[in-house]
């Protein structure tokens, strides 16, 4: 455990086998309340795992459109305690109820009506990257990932995402919420001047139509998952040029759309 | 297929094995825009299984506290072919933007600051119901619930609930997501005066604080998951007298609240 004590919890727990009862210490993942304050308001409260909270407020800020880039940002505090993030930027976009209320029902299993949320794909430029990965590397690198969260493996009740080239992984993060987990991958990315035009997503979600489009915003043209996608998160792959590999398993995948960037064999 | 022709699409993928590569069509879960329109003003258009809609926006309502019972609906009616519900309420609840935003910002993973959070476990009331459930019921439930659902064996990217007494199924619903399969119960319970107080929930998904509040709100004193709970899923649980199962594999399961309702063998 050690490093992780923070973002896990020991309870008593009762574990009934066909041996009978015991009791026992269970690990649980901490579902942490984080809230996000931008330029001296209050914007929202994430429920979320309790490591790097500042690069999930700054993805999240990111994925919802307030704010484009790391100069943007006047001034981060983090109070890692107490769970509170404080950003000024330097262009107070003015958020009102009203867009924010759009934004958060978007980005809650929910849209704003069926000809808004289409339009929102229409928005979205096809991703015209030539980058090419090949079956074994897809491999190879997902079987990296499965290793490496030991918040899983802890709790079996995480998510993760990792940023890769074609043979690395550059960025890892975990969350309970399969869109704060990228979410962070976003926010380290904006503060440390990652780029991820020409890079592959990892996550151990299922990508739906939120997914995609949250990875189309930041011009990623291979997205890679353990899990499968919905038809929405399909289509809109086909539509906006992204490269989406699922159920990946050993050597064994599908390739749901944009299959031109994998090449068979060692690549 | 046949009758889950709505709920999903079938799409033309390629699949890399060790054998190589083939193309083949696979059945993928169809994300649908459902919009609730309530007294004439559009409220949230939610992402979800094309089924049960009905239920799904009367459980919606129900959850975000804006209808409190079946004689508060004064209409409804139900699009199903262009995914809109209609409802007008007796009792108005006028919603502004702020209240919903204030909702749905909790609803989404997300919360209004972390006081607001902690004095909505303290508005809720303990579940004093005396109901018991042995083991082997509870294995029992599970292994029928894990047979039943078609639409995760298709497509493996749905999650189901049902709400249960200690030897039956009453109710069964699927969606994409983890909290409109149990709104749909819950809007199946409004419309049909389906008692909930001395009933069992079943989910198939993690148990967060959220579901748990909202398992609550309906005073359902059991809740049994395949996977696993947060922290803050048992710690709730443990406050409000709610009985958390989890884990449930064949006879064996974690008992992490309220154990004193479970009774060991065949009860």
């Amino acid at each position: 455990m050690g490093k992780m004590d923070r973002e896990v919890e020991k309870i008593s727990i009762s574990q009934f086998t066909e041996e009978g009862r015991r009791n026992l210490e269970d690990v649980f993942a901490r579902e942490f309340p984080l809230t996000i304050i931008l330029n001296d308001r209050e914007l929202a409260t994430l429920l979320c795992s309790p490591k790097d909270l500042g690069y999930l407020a700054v993805g999240f800020l990111y994925s919802e459109g307030l704010l484009e880039s790391k100069d943007g940002i006047k001034k981060i505090s983090v109070d890692d305690k107490r769970g509170v993030v404080r950003l000024e930027t330097i262009e107070d976009k003015g958020f009102t109820r009203d867009i924010l209320f759009k934004r958060v029902v978007i980005s809650s299993a929910s849209g704003k009506g069926a000809s808004l949320y289409n339009a929102a794909d229409a928005a979205s430029q096809k991703i015209e990257s030539r980058m090419k990965i090949s079956a074994d590397e897809v491999s190879a690198l997902v079987e990296r990932f499965q290793h490496r969260s030991q918040l899983y493996l802890a709790t079996g009740c995480v998510h993760s995402a990792a940023l890769c080239d074609t043979k690395n992984t550059l960025v890892f993060t975990e969350d309970i919420g399969r869109h704060s987990a990228i979410d962070k991958i976003f926010g380290k990315c904006l503060l440390e001047n990652i780029p991820t035009d020409e890079r592959v997503m990892i996550t151990s979600g299922r990508i739906s139509s939120e997914i995609l489009r949250k990875v189309a915003r930041k011009r990623i043209p291979i997205i890679i998952s353990i899990a499968v996608p919905t038809n929405l998160g399909v289509r809109i792959a086909d539509k906006l040029g992204i490269t989406l590999i699922s159920s990946v398993r050993g050597k064994r995948m599908n390739i749901c759309a944009n299959g031109w960037r994998v090449t068979t064999g060692g690549g």
